[in-house]
């Protein structure tokens, strides 16, 4: 089967994702510097939250460069991933309720979706090295010894746990997990170009 | 008449559908995690809603990938599929309107769409199916006895009318129709293998 | 120029058009068919508005089969067309602000809008006809006495006049020149196939 | 790496920003023609949003038009890019807060995002020509001597300056660098032609 309309599905569900979140955006309730500062908070999650989409969106975009086939099991693999994926205006939403700044269960929650979309993506990932070749492919071996797959969602569950705590220091460790990231998998990178 | 725009349009709707169903996950009213327990009959009627326009755009890129040719007939027998299926926001909305417990109109309703949808996919099968080679090609061949687009339909109007007795009741059929289609037609994967 | 990406901004932006008018879609204020009910002009408004969306979709579709170049006039020629176009919403939500009957001003403005798409639609055709060879051109001839390109406009300007003294009768003139517009143009079907 | 998915992924992402402003077009408060044309204002900064959305996608298309190879670094200078443009919906919503006359701040901010987007073309317009072969390619001369990138970041500065005493000029100003832009880059379209 062709990977080709997974990936224009893709890329419309992502793209309606990255831009609905500016929809929850409300308007300062001034016409003022004094009212646009005070919700500077809700603008910082709103980059983080489409900083995270965007890199998502790259990381898919390497990962189907690397791959020839798809079949009905990466078809819901995927789905299932952009499921979760989904659900980030509506934490971030959640998040910019309680500014200036972040309540604990709302931080938790964020951190949880977080998680929650990054152990989707290893489904997506299985199924779509089965469907290439298997353990022994390329794409496997490209992908064995993936640190920053393992250091995310450590970093997530301390986020987690901290949002009871100290829920700003959840957000810096998110956007600190997002960082690491901004570098697209170069191992991918190299073997396609 | 090439298929490629069709698909492509297709998949542009349905990206548009499953992703603005998240506007209408209302916030909890309080930043706990009781406040987001009460909101758990929302959140699955999400799920729900999700899994089955995902299972539309699933079954639409197997059936597509089954045929060459589309014309007029067939544009229009998929925008009269795509209608019915962008109501799906509207009815996960106002099912949810009545949490904790569904109730009975919405959940008919919500039921009548779904039967509805079924339904406005046989004409895209049948101009598909007239439009590549009629009723002795392959493609009718593969698509004769599909049980589960008798069973579905059956589904529903049992669910319906129950909405009347038990929403809840109507809600878990909804559930177990999707998950019988959740496996993919194996005959069309096969035929395009 | 390649015609492929005109044609996929076209389509994710008609794709968006079509689909963010269901977040028009009040929900009833209750929970009974009563209450359906008495929301059905809304309904019937969202179905002619789908209607005249998609068949402007279905209208692109064709026209762009009939042609191989695209030029910087026609992409401005393309976007002034989808301006008018992705008004429809607006307008619509307009009308049935004034429910259960529509009201004068807003029933003659969704016929202006009417008026100024179809209007919006001869620059796009000309610039097309340009771009491909001319008026000695294949496509030139093809659509040489459009009918239907004339009658139109008429119509909606009939429309635009009656409603200030019945709304609902101009309701039911756009309506039946949606229904003219339901098949699609077989000189440029045949033209293609 | 191919550039076709990034053209796909940034035409979905401006094909739901261009579209979502039309959810902002409050409703006029009457059926009136004395409401409708009270939100005048309101209309014009629409069609002022949705030409400048509609011109950087021109350009974008241009552009890419002139590329062959993308890499990670184009794909996140694409994604920078796409954040600024993003926030059109937002502060068009927050100019149209203070009509009929437009207040100084909001009006500075609209002149901050255009100012920032059109800053944000340039490591785009950098990255695109470091991965298609360097500052001495044809791109890089094509591009050369640019002045409409040059003439519209003082625009908007004057634009932003001017908005805290004759916000109505700035946006005259504004509209009067998005007329310069209506004409796509002639050498890039010879170029491809």
């Amino acid at each position: 089967m062709h990977k080709g309309r997974m990936e224009a599905f893709t890329d419309g569900v992502i793209a309606v994702i990255i831009t609905i979140m500016v929809l929850e955006l409300k308007l300062p309730h001034a016409a003022t510097w004094r009212a646009l500062l005070a919700d500077l908070p809700v603008f910082l999650s709103y980059v983080l939250s489409f900083a995270y989409v965007g890199l998502y969106w790259n990381n898919h975009h390497h990962l189907l460069q690397a791959v020839e086939h798809v079949n009905g099991r990466v078809l819901w693999a995927n789905l299932f991933f952009l499921f979760w994926l989904s659900l980030f205006p509506f934490t971030t939403s959640w998040l910019n309720e309680s500014h200036p700044m972040p309540a604990p269960v709302p931080t938790a929650v964020y951190g949880i979706v977080l998680l929650l979309t990054a152990l989707a993506w290893i489904p997506l990932l299985r199924t779509l090295i089965t469907a290439n070749g298997g353990s022994t492919s390329g794409l496997a071996r490209a992908l064995r010894g993936d640190w920053k797959t393992v250091v995310s969602p450590i970093g997530y569950l301390v986020g987690i746990v901290l949002a009871f705590f100290a829920p700003i220091l959840s957000c810096v460790i998110y956007a600190l997990v997002a960082a690491i990231w901004l570098v697209p998998d170069r191992r991918l990178e190299a073997g396609v170009n």
